[in-house]
């Protein structure tokens, strides 16, 4: 299936870019099958001005802003900021791994009929990035096909763990072995990450310090996983610029050559491998960013956003241009490598 | 207390330098209070020549060659790596933080005795970094004085988190008052790490991903835990380049400008927290060797190599020149910076 975009990058390509990295809530949630208490399932509830808040086991999970499921209000924010095209993707915490599994199924086919009513709205805006309940892989797999092969999704965004098995167990290869088969973009998004236990201070350091630190290690697990090996096709991308993996990846590739059975686990060096890896821009400093291309290669950066949250980078596009001069390699970074990613065409009105 | 160290640094400066990570295991072990099955406790067997295996619960934990205590040993091969002082600190697994607290302490003193002696025996090459029982800080408090205060050691080593706490938890700061009373440097190594959950692949990722991955969260502890606001005179530096840490830091000091509760906690920006920490040169690559000097200062690096074990750096020396081109720089990294933050003297033969 290809895509169409309306053209819009080559003719305006200092201005227009692919967000790969920005979230969807829907503005309701269906109530919990039959009614029941399902720990874990969210509600919601209406807050202050343009605002509602989600619900999770009564307690209050985060406030967020009419921007997460408002077609017109992301549109107005997209070209205020230069984003021609958002991948939308599930709040992490809709993921539901937590959740019974056909309970989870429900909630997240819910999430994701939303985004592709937002796609369809969104007039060549929007792609789609569909959530699955991984606890369960066969429904995984059958919502995969729902969304990618029927609904037109680019691909799926999944936990960098599901329940605390790091994305490259091999439980997880049918996953890879399907989406590679439909040519499905993976992004991988922090989710309960591991280190919350060694945070001092309030709470938003989870997502500040622990949220990388999971996507590293989820990126390290693919890497010592061979998943990339196994699976050529693959297009994975991770969030936050891969995490800490930049700092892991030079003690990686060390001990790939000191300790032999690692050598002898890897199907390829570390270094080799991370270069079959995508991350994205969201790393608030242009020093780190450029380090990315070094480590990654510049076919490999894409923008990343987190929008409508408020921890979020809120000009993605100034950033590129304020780390890179060269135009070529801007254009890449803000559009061609998405474009790539996302398997999505651009149409050139000749 | 001045400690001479020969003068052989401004003589010699293009290949002496400062070693402070580094570790000992003693060539026996007591055996354990009363006799009695104490869990954790470790014994020595015999392996292969000049080798002998560290047992702790009827396991082998890791076999260690001679050099662990060998003083002659150790002087052959600083000599031959350029190496003019290490600073002796003891493995990491003997911290002991697990073990019962009075049988702990006297494993400990064990273990510092037996570093006094390789100082006294090493006429001037080496200082010495005490272990602490931090599961009891009135002896800890009490280890401190005695190895600092009575046995001339230039600080201590300990661990990136004490029983899964991590030390910038205020329940250390009576520690971090008095190790800079006394002005004895600090040394923070990894151990029992955070992550080891996600980890996909042979044993030794534990040591490759997920200490640094632990270093790293201790350091943004001590930052969000404001430790070197609280107590400015402390002199701290972290293992393997402080771990995940350069990768944190961007995110943490956006992380400061977007939430208020974080911007209320922390005395002052991440980023300037951050050039008051030091960090060794354990990191394997140039680019990210290079990197440390931008976020924690050119004043702030020491050579790090985790000798005599076999995931270590061979070429410390050489690892700084190739990196490093200014005289000055390299002066200050390979020996300077560490007579700064050991506290110790060059005596200069006039």
């Amino acid at each position: 299936m290809v895509r169409r975009t309306g053209g819009l990058f080559r003719r305006h390509n200092t201005c227009c870019g692919i967000d790969l990295h920005c979230h969807v809530v829907p503005s309701r949630f269906p109530t919990s099958p039959g009614g029941r208490d399902v720990p874990g399932w969210p509600s919601m509830t209406a807050a202050h001005e343009c605002h509602a808040t989600v619900v999770i086991d009564s307690k209050p999970y985060r406030t967020v802003s009419n921007a997460c499921w408002a077609v017109e209000r992301r549109l107005e924010a997209m070209d205020r900021s230069g984003i021609q095209i958002q991948a939308l993707s599930p709040m992490p915490e809709l993921f539901s791994y937590w959740i019974e599994a056909e309970a989870a199924d429900g909630l997240v086919r819910h999430v994701n009929d939303v985004i592709a009513t937002m796609v369809t709205e969104g007039g060549g805006r929007f792609v789609g990035l569909a959530g699955l309940p991984l606890q369960d892989l066969d429904r995984s797999l059958a919502e995969l096909t729902r969304t990618v092969s029927e609904l037109g999704f680019a691909g799926i965004e999944i936990g960098s763990n599901v329940n605390g098995v790091p994305i490259g167990d091999e439980r997880f290869h049918p996953l890879f072995a399907e989406a590679e088969r439909l040519g499905a973009a993976i992004f991988v998004h922090a989710v309960r990450p591991a280190g919350t236990d060694r945070l001092v201070g309030p709470a938003p350091l989870q997502q500040v310090l622990a949220y990388p630190t999971d996507v590293g290690l989820a990126a390290a697990s693919v890497v010592t996983g061979n998943v990339l090996s196994r699976f050529p096709g693959l297009r994975i991308a991770f969030s936050h610029g891969g995490g800490t993996f930049p700092s892991l990846l030079p003690r990686l590739e060390q001990g790939y050559e000191t300790f032999s059975s690692l050598k002898e686990t890897l199907a390829e060096r570390p270094s080799a491998q991370a270069r079959r890896l995508y991350v994205d821009s969201l790393v608030f400093e242009d020093e780190t960013l450029r380090h990315l291309t070094a480590i990654f290669g510049e076919e490999r950066i894409l923008i990343g956003t987190d929008y409508p949250f408020n921890f979020s980078e809120a000009e993605p596009i100034a950033r590129i241009h304020n780390a890179f001069q060269e135009a070529a390699l801007r254009e890449r970074l803000t559009f061609a490598n998405a474009l790539a990613f996302l398997d999505i065409e651009e149409e050139v009105n000749e």
